[in-house]
């Protein structure tokens, strides 16, 4: 299951330390957290092109994640640098969709740990009904 | 997308409240929560057959999640009480498939706020390769 | 420093079961996971004396921890059954203080693992400015 | 409480983002966090100095919190950008005192959010009995 990571142009990748408190009994990192790592990436990535979720969330406007589909390949342990990938894959009026990676360079390859499909929501917060994101980000996503 | 919950004889049910370590600033639960929910229903259920965790693991045999595909209906909220099931659907040799819900019951009916099918391997946690459930403990699941 | 554990009728004491969420890579729960514990145990009783939280915060009342001091004395494990007390030591007119012990029943004795003094501020959840609590609720706490 | 904060040259200092994952349903930073936040500065300080967490548990010596005592004086907010500092005030032959400040740049200030004295145990991981670090990092951690 290791391969050659290829290079692609069209994903971001953010860089992530792997801390005790990522770090379960069973010697390696809690699957649950690497939600999280793919989650910071996404953030660094919208923050990248111009969107900040605090920003949203004064505007009314939440990202929720409506389904997610993850494979979990190798371990990862305490103290590892990770990197983690976002690409989004499809941009819908009130939805999103990224592929992401988690990835460990080593030596002269790169072991993929973990792969992820992540469907975003676009709500309203005050009803958590799915609402069109404003043509502005719609803009800044599609660049 | 509400439906009533129709019992199944063959699930376990899990109880758990939502406290203020597992919201976010959006006002609901944070979504990477109800993969930790899910693995308390998943952990009582075969507690309730008679397996525990730290008994495999002093055996150096750890479950360690394969993959996950988990769909996100409604939001929960601060200090809610929802239902976590649990239900084996598939029992290999060195892996296994829950199919959970987490619900909130509500006035006569049931709200499924989130539905997930979750693929455990077994491994020898000395290298972390897949190796085979003792017999007995298949016979456990199995019952 | 293990001792018989005094039972003490003004305490109230709410169970924990340890999942591996709760654990880390040293085999044991992590001490951040403690703080989590003692918040369910003050949730519970709060709600055993007629207080919800998001009651609370759809008033505009937050509590908020403005101080704690906690000793970790021994570790606890992967599928433990822990009990938590809370007893509230303390009553200002937007402060309170609670007492807290994590300790593990075992055999004929209790070994205490952990003990923690929390400060908790009431404020104004708009400006994060603290309030008195009102005066229904500090006669609920009183009781 | 809000005052200018004076460069320390023994401290090291490490920069941490807030993701919706550190957030709670009353819209700030969730207190428990912190403590997540000073554990990252404090493995990266040591880090630093050439000891690594993940080499010490090889060797059967685990850093276990001993207690802390932390206060919390104001909130942080959903994509703040903070620095938390890490000093070591005290070294024992099995145990170290860190100090430790979170705090927030802004404008031409600095707002300490949150501070935190840290006593950490060395101790030997298959009794959790204390032991003395080896002269070896004791070296590195006195430069």
């Amino acid at each position: 299951m290791q391969k050659k990571w290829v290079n692609d142009s069209k994903s971001f990748t953010h860089s992530i330390r792997v801390y005790i408190e990522d770090t379960d009994a069973v010697g390696i990192v809690y699957y649950v957290n690497y939600l999280k790592f793919m989650e910071r990436a996404r953030t660094e990535y919208i923050r990248h092109m111009g969107i900040e979720h605090h920003i949203l969330l004064d505007k009314g406007i939440g990202f929720v994640v409506a389904d997610t589909s993850v494979k979990y390949l190798h371990p990862a342990y305490l103290d590892d640098t990770l990197s983690v990938s976002a690409k989004v894959v499809k941009i819908g009026r009130a939805s999103l969709v990224f592929e992401q990676q988690v990835f460990r360079p080593q030596a002269e390859q790169v072991i993929v740990l973990c792969t992820g499909q992540i469907r975003i929501g676009v709500v309203n917060t005050s009803n958590f009904r799915p609402c069109a994101l404003p043509e502005e980000y719609l803009e800044l996503l599609r660049k």
